[in-house]
């Protein structure tokens, strides 16, 4: 494939993709907001892979060039932060709600039940996209993170490193991010806990004031 | 309705759907210049019609508040600017390409063939186009404008107008008017045979180079 | 100078400066429309120019390349757009005051009350812009082009002939152009007439009002 | 003051200055990015109170109503998030440079060395900021506060449960939120440690490079 002028074509679908997913998944918090209710949905990023990142995951996983619109399901992602474990199933829920709509879900994968061995936590929902292009329509696979603002936090960082050391983190730094994910973990199961007892109040004040 | 909290809701499902069209039709700008294509879209812009003037519309053409929804069909309003005429025509078929994809026509008017009595030229589409809320799927009509730089200048102005004098501008005032439309059409003629010179000249030279 | 790495550093600061100067015109026209007066603005864009534009202008004006910053003027470059022509000397006014406050004024040039052969008109203020940069302050030129939406039309197509036909015109195009310009002019007028008469309409109301 | 036209004319230059310091703390971190060196700056979020809050305020505060632009400093405010907490004091360095050229340091107080008993910790500069209106220009207060992701997000949940509880938290919630503020904090020191280890493997890695 051409370097200079084909990949700019190749990406343009993504990169419409990811824009409209990005005003969808922000609406719904702006929506919410606009009703005075609680938005599962703190923030919403989104990127088109660069072109070396999608050459070097090719390689690694051994996809062939005319093949890497089916065999990377992530050159276009979106993530979504929310603030609480629990937000990320709503907004599961809810895009599993849209399946046969305006996306179809593919695949989902819960790193957070299930987390990585490295610390890793997310869910990640592989969905198939619909885009008109000036070329006409197409689908395109794009892939959905999900996950609080701790586990980005920690995600942000194992990432900077892995990229560093291409791959091969040292062993000391390797406990440490070990160490660090525990904590935004702990964090996590915190924020848990205060969020179910402020659910707890609400619920002995209504049941009081209904007596 | 009441005017506070309802209003608010209503007007949801429309500014999600500004949003998203705005998004979809400034990527066919920016894909077409990507691939060093010419764009017959300028600019676009959207908004959604403010609660006194869907009153006052709904007043005007007799429509009850209970049928605004299909009463009024530019509650969500785009906008799309062209730099000649004839851009005007290939977006509104790359519109009825899509008709039936991920949005529908509903009906078009050709008010640049057939101009207004006022001078008013543009051409409407309105479409039906479908918008996931967070209370679920949901179908609202749009209105897409199509026109010239030198429409949408004159436009602006007699919008304004119409507006400061309540719908009674003075008759000189309205002369005035008649002769800047036509010095707006007058424009849009030089520029489009501009256009067309440089057609001739490209189909020439391109006659000669292969000879 | 290394085409990949320092352009983009020499650049850095045009570009910041571009994103302030666009801010800042653009909040004139909201804080104005939010206090319900006229605003003279009606929309502002802006660009950094290309690398291969600087070159080839550097070429044309015989600047050496270690003086570009002050040889160039056009780096960053803002663009206003006002209805009237009556508009243009209010934002003229208006960046006059600020003149050794947030920005410097280096010189005017009025292409509108002196238009170029070719029919451009326009209204350019080139000024001297203190920027903040991760390397420390930096004052650098930016050149502000103030015009109506016309006169932007116009200018927007010559530009872009001018480009294709690399600075040769054919004889034909050019009278074509000069016709449109002319147009445009019209069309200026008209629309400062049909302002003019408004006014006199409201004081002759405000007279009246007053006996 | 009048509610309905007042508060909008009063608030205008906070907008703006929002508005202008968002675009120029961002820049920051897009330069640097730009010239490929790590950015302190992860992102930058910026608001003007909410006129409710302002008055809530003034009234804890004893401050009176014509003396709100000295004696509220966070009507304009600024967030500033860091991947690591000494990433924060960099900021903060960044800042200093600029007091007296576009900005000029009011006072600063931290919270990170001496965090406050409910567990707040984050960095503020009250600065004074130069800006320009359609009514000439002006000087006014802005607070920007600089913190980990961490330090936010626990700060988010913080200030949504002291405004839903009206500033009286129930004891078991506040334990929880306190237990929280530690599980913070721990995040962000194994991040600090992570950090440090990468930067002393690569002094190692630069030792054995010269030998």
């Amino acid at each position: 494939m051409n370097q200079q002028v084909d990949w700019k074509k190749f990406l343009i679908p993504y990169e419409n993709a990811v824009e409209e997913l990005k005003v969808k998944f922000k609406s719904i918090r702006s929506e919410l907001r606009t009703i005075g209710e609680y938005s599962p949905i703190e923030f919403v990023t989104g990127r088109v892979k660069k072109v070396s990142s999608i050459l070097e995951k090719a390689k690694k996983l051994d996809v062939e060039i005319d093949n890497i619109e089916e065999g990377i399901e992530d050159i276009a992602g979106i993530r979504i932060m929310c603030q609480f474990v629990e937000d990320i199933y709503t907004v599961v829920d809810y895009i599993r709600e849209r399946d046969g709509n305006d996306l179809e879900i593919v695949y989902e994968k819960d790193y957070i039940n299930n987390f990585k061995p490295s610390g890793y936590r997310s869910y990640h929902i592989v969905i198939r996209y619909p885009i008109q292009t000036a070329m006409g329509p197409k689908k395109i696979l794009a892939e959905v993170q999900i996950r609080t603002l701790a586990m980005n936090f920690w995600g942000t960082i194992e990432h900077s490193l892995r990229y560093k050391y291409k791959h091969n983190i040292p062993e000391h730094i390797n406990e440490r991010l070990i160490k660090a994910a525990d904590a935004a973990f702990m964090l996590d199961k915190e924020m848990s806990k205060i969020r179910h007892e402020i659910r707890q109040a609400q619920k002995m004040f209504e049941i009081k004031s209904n007596t």
